[in-house]
């Protein structure tokens, strides 16, 4: 029997959440402050993974006492974390005595008198370089299962990409983790780190703000997709910015990336609430400037912008498009706002669509036609509109995501389902569990 | 002598149409119906690769059928369809039972003694994985041509890359291809499978759309580029958006990929038409909202918007765009507009220019200056602008890509010989044919 | 020991400019005056990189008086010439007749018989192929040194992309840059060449212009950052147009390279110009049509757009934004005008900021609130914005970049000190190069 690369290793299919604390703040009576904090949060403020973070967040002063307070925290209250904890330690591609420091946190960290080890689910590796170097963070990975007594591979490895070299090893994940002279099965998330990652590729913006980079996002999700890991969107800085956060996540989730980095317990519920399906579904309109949300009234779903117009005449309608104007019959107008006219299902239409396709599939149909139909109005004019969309096996199976995202959070994280069942309502919780 | 991996192994230099068939249909009399409405498909209707589907569109209950209906239509319609013929089989890297069975399809549909193979190009393999799950194909067509006698490599092979490690493959093909262990020289098509991609990487977008994924799009080019295969981009679904599929067709000739799926003739003839040169010149304008097509109106182009506004003054004109006013000389508007202008040549433009250079290259002049002149007119103002454009080498053989498309299809396609000439008048064509 | 491969192997850590002259041109007396007047470029017109090119910039019946004027116009000049000296020789991955040749015209230029090797910094080596070419081409490198008696290595490579295969090849020089059977180390810029590479990918646009190529010039700039080389656009040749021109290049450093083509001196002068911080800092407000620079007035930055309006009331106020109005009260405002704001720094702000977090990391502290505050004005009312950034050692790291090319080009071209201190005075060049 082989192993296959692309089945995750891993509980947690889904990973939507990676929450960093500071290790060790000066200053107060508590240096474990914030450690103690984050060990506390419940529901949708939990994170999926929750990184001590004896890295960057910390005073390199203070990352010895970070250590200590790891062990005492995480031994305190990591049997009752509702996420996975993952510590973050110090490592670097180009400096030995970095990597070094950084081994003898993780044999500090995972050592068993300490008691922590029993709640760490592993490990992150900041800086990682090209493959080789990566091996060499699993190899001090063995040792410090080997030292303990822990079996092989029982911690895992995430990394965070922040060099060129790291973002291209990521290509060469699926032909080296087979390899038997070394564990980098153990591996979990790949984690894109864009400030390092801008310092690193030299890159440079007129106001500061980070580049976007979008082809690292695209390789670090392919990157995880073809070697079965979970792929996690770097910091976003700017925390009073909820919609930028938003935007940066829909962008993401296009790439195959659902998860990413919060900073504020804010953070991680939008990112823990914003990949799953909405409670409520709503009607996109593209009026020429942009697709926008239309308002629900009586039934019908209203425009309110002023970019389009549209009138009734005696026999037809005239639609006014950035200043242009074109007469159209009742059917050509239906084309034309059909063409405009996106629906972002709900939860409970999503369950409904899935439960008709696997119903006609038992039934030996291989596609169904789907319809959504709506009233659309315009400048007070109603028109009805009607979109079919076919579901075959493929178109099933692509659309079957935000149910089994649903599915893995509900399974993993029962302190959510209060959240959930406040969202949904119970029944369509229940309907949804139950699907495929 | 070393054989050179980007020398393109088969007759096509490009495939425009990439048209798939179910094989097998349930109800009604004749479960090859579509089979047969396909194989009678001639001209611009005509795909330039037709893919019998054994695979998606067709239901897993059917699909020993339709082995045999591809059988008995290809032998029957085969000598007479005007492109390829490359049925699709089913596969799947992560599963030796479906790898099993594709190879069963081709070895029955490959049998000499139904008579369809003396037709068949080639086998369309989806769901491949890495490298050597590739290879694990080609392994396959292999044992069919030995079993039937057929000469090595004489079957192609093309494959769907809808996984994030088939993507990665695309960057091995060249390296491997050459290896004596294989056939992989063989391969002819890289096709993008989106449904199943955004499936594998987990994609997701409010309103089910399918994602963008235009670095799957660059990489399945630059595989191709590099190892002298053909690019091709997947289904485009709403069949009712022409505007759509052209856009989603211009977008990917911008990347090197010439050739799309079709899933209706006339998406077909969409996809055959558009890669091809205009047959008529036309100016566009970006007015601050986009790039809009200007009206010819007695030898001017008139624009027709309200973006812009034009007006002149007694020593100058005010040029108005979003609301700002400039005051600008005649000189300095002509400057402006020439910046906002674009002209997109005709076929005759092109034949025009590629016989100037070559021209003027043979009297041994190694650039020369292109010039487009036009009359603009905004608001009723007529602006006189001209264009100049140096021509080196490098520049034309950039240019020559349409007329190489052209050429490959005049020389493949004898049943198009009357649309094209109906399109560009049978001077052009002969002149196009002629050039190089 | 072992060394590090994304460690530079040259004096420059940044390249701004890459400007190509023709070896020699046919008619008039003197076939090497475009040599001549390129190499008496000084200051701002010098470019970083200057590149007598003896391939497509001129014709193939003048190479060989190339190579001779090469020699005579370098040994003669070059050892006043601000910046390197790179020639371009003939290359082609396709063609072993042009390899030989340029293998002889690198072997006839660095003679030092001719005198001119003393001030040739390397070779650069167009459409070069996959890996194996390249190793070709160090190949040929070699054997020059050695039947010249140079030392190994001494003179460096810089490669042009101009197919699919050598953009693959970008991901392999790190690995192959180690092994003992090569001299790879000697790489030193990677160089697209967009118009080679359109026809290799065979790409295809509406007007016949480039295709943007975001993926390859992201590729060029990742494989110059995990192998310590250094990046460059391609050539763009609306040398009119000089906004597209800057455009572009802002773009580019966005991507990580800062690096560009230049064509005439005017071009050199705003590239060598553009990655410099500007010489005063400005606010930038995203209107909703776009991001629009705000024009200084008496301590206040005013709006002079019609998308965005704004009216005070009573009790607060109403901000339209493409004619929907919204009613926000002070704080909201605020919150409102701040997302939408930037702002660019001037090369003393960044001085100033950095200064600022270096005094506080030695004061023990990792991280430091920047503040920024000004005065919008819309439509006559005056708004109050103050933007809050924290600064830890790795935001730090990233705003260095432009610091670091300063210093960079401070060092290393004594000859732009003048134009340097006329652009920031010589108080913010002083602190600028004390830094860090």
């Amino acid at each position: 029997m082989t192993t296959d690369p692309t089945a995750r290793h891993y509980d947690r299919e889904f990973v939507r959440t990676f929450f960093t604390s500071p290790t060790a703040v000066e200053g107060g009576d508590d240096s474990a402050k914030m450690l103690r904090s984050a060990a506390r949060l419940r529901g949708m403020e939990a994170p999926d993974v929750w990184v001590p973070d004896n890295e960057d967040a910390t005073a390199p002063s203070m990352r010895e006492q970070g250590v200590e307070n790891v062990v005492e925290v995480v031994s305190e209250h990591g049997a009752d974390f509702p996420g996975e904890i993952h510590p973050r330690v110090v490592w670097h591609r180009d400096d030995p005595a970095t990597r070094y420091a950084g081994f003898r946190q993780m044999l500090a960290m995972a050592d068993p008198d300490g008691g922590a080890v029993d709640h760490l689910d592993g490990f992150v590796i900041p800086e990682v370089g090209d493959i080789d170097d990566w091996k060499k963070a699993d190899e001090a990975l063995t040792r410090v299962e080997t030292e303990h007594g822990l079996d092989p591979g029982s911690l895992s490895m995430s990394v965070i990409i922040e060099s060129g070299e790291a973002e291209l090893a990521m290509g060469d994940i699926r032909e080296e983790a087979g390899k038997p002279s070394n564990n980098l099965e153990r591996l979990f998330l790949l984690v894109d780190g864009e400030v390092d990652y801008t310092k690193d590729m030299r890159g440079m913006t007129p106001t500061g703000e980070l580049p976007p980079w979008p082809e690292l996002r695209h390789n670090t999700s392919r990157g995880a997709s073809a070697a079965g890991l979970i792929a996690v969107d770097g910091p976003f800085d700017d925390i009073r910015d909820v919609a930028g956060y938003r935007e940066r996540m829909t962008e993401n989730r296009a790439k195959g990336m659902t998860g990413i980095w919060s900073l504020t317990p804010g953070q991680v519920v939008e990112a823990n609430t914003e990949p799953l399906p909405p409670a409520s579904g709503y009607w996109l309109l593209d009026d020429g400037e942009g697709e926008g949300e239309l308002r629900a009234e009586d039934e019908r779903w209203v425009y309110d912008g002023d970019a389009l117009g549209l009138e009734e005449t005696g026999d037809g309608y005239v639609l006014r498009v950035d200043g242009r104007e074109q007469e159209l019959n009742a059917d050509d107008l239906r084309e034309e706002l059909l063409r405009r006219a996106a629906y972002v299902p709900s939860m409970a239409d999503m369950v409904d669509s899935m439960a008709e396709f696997e119903a006609a599939k038992e039934a030996g149909k291989g596609a169904i036609a789907m319809t959504r139909a709506a009233t659309v109005e315009i400048d007070g004019v109603p028109v009805d509109i009607e979109a079919d969309r076919m579901w075959d096996e493929a178109t099933y199976q692509a659309a079957k995501t935000p149910i089994d995202l649903f599915q893995d959070v509900y399974e993993h994280r029962p302190d959510q389902h209060d959240a959930l069942a406040d969202r949904y309502g119970r029944e369509v919780v229940e309907r949804a569990t139950e699907l495929g």
